[in-house]
């Protein structure tokens, strides 16, 4: 299979984690959404929405979205319970990061990065609000359990990790968050983690 | 099982639609998001993130995320297909519209019903364009097609139509997407179905 991505994406590197998780032979295909290469015509033939990471399978079929690429992949495996509660529980923090996280805690330090922070700059303290109240919602779920959903490491803790573990990027001060940062440690721990830079 | 809902709420009328549909008995509990009724205390150690729609199982099990609850109810039923990549494509779907349709139809739709358009008469311009895109991205999609995920309606179908078919009340002209409107008319047949008006 295929993935396109770009190197500095959270989104991109739940996927990227999680291949490597699993052990999933792929080709990484870079975009770099900073140059609109993800606007180009035939970048949105594959995926109209214009957005990495975006999942090829070998007979042509994409998935965009990272966490139901999460999802698809992890079908079957430990790090996605079957139990139907269970699951639906992983599919209710993947959607709570999407929603009350990202949009907050990933695309400040998103502008950090793309040397957007000045033109910003009136946006940033509402953001930053937001994106503290998703990690204190994260903080309080933490007490007295080691991972998000039944104790057990899974694509929702993945989901979760991918921006909240650089978030110092976006000038979130981390240190707050006790519970996160011993999770943050949990998480980097599991078999076969890799970090965001690595390709 | 009882549903913490709040009646204008698309996202709510999700989960009223699907429990329609499958004809499960449940118990309806208003908490009205303008007076501050889902950040008080007693709602907050329901759902620590204040949001509506919250399922309570009898057991007192509670799963927030109106689209992971709609997972969560929809295991086992034809608006759920069991297939490992289609279930994927729904989610797809699920995880689109909550980054990239709802944060614009939806948040311009509620700044109108909750007499906030003057006073973010600012962002509306740029939530508007964002909305559109979405919009023209469902269009595209639906060329050729009948319902979002393998020709058959799906609770893909039922979270994009939540906030789809409510978008004038936002101002958006759904004249401009004749596919989607055919879409809309599609859904609205389905056997059991409620409008948003029917508590």
């Amino acid at each position: 299979m295929r993935l396109y991505d770009f190197h500095e994406s959270g989104n991109g590197y739940k996927v990227r984690l999680l291949l490597s998780q699993l052990g999933i032979p792929h080709e990484r295909v870079e975009r770099d959404i900073l140059k609109g290469e993800t606007r180009t015509p035939t970048f949105l033939a594959k995926n109209p929405n214009g957005r990495i990471p975006l999942l090829e399978l070998d007979d042509g079929t994409r998935l965009a979205e990272s966490n139901a690429i999460l999802f698809f992949l992890a079908r079957g495996t430990d790090v996605l319970p079957e139990d139907r509660l269970a699951q639906a529980q992983v599919l209710q923090w993947m959607f709570f990061e999407q929603y009350s996280h990202e949009p907050y805690v990933a695309v400040v330090r998103f502008w950090h990065f793309a040397g957007l922070a000045e033109e910003k700059q009136d946006e940033i303290p509402a953001r930053m609000e937001r994106g503290y109240q998703a990690l204190g919602v994260m903080e309080r779920h933490l007490a007295g359990q080691d991972f998000f959903v039944g104790g057990r490491y899974s694509i929702a803790d993945i989901a979760l990790y991918a921006y909240t573990h650089v978030a110092e990027e976006g000038r979130f001060e981390l240190a707050r968050f006790p519970r996160i940062q011993a999770w943050l440690a949990r998480v980097a721990a599991q078999p076969g983690h890799v970090p965001i830079t690595e390709l």
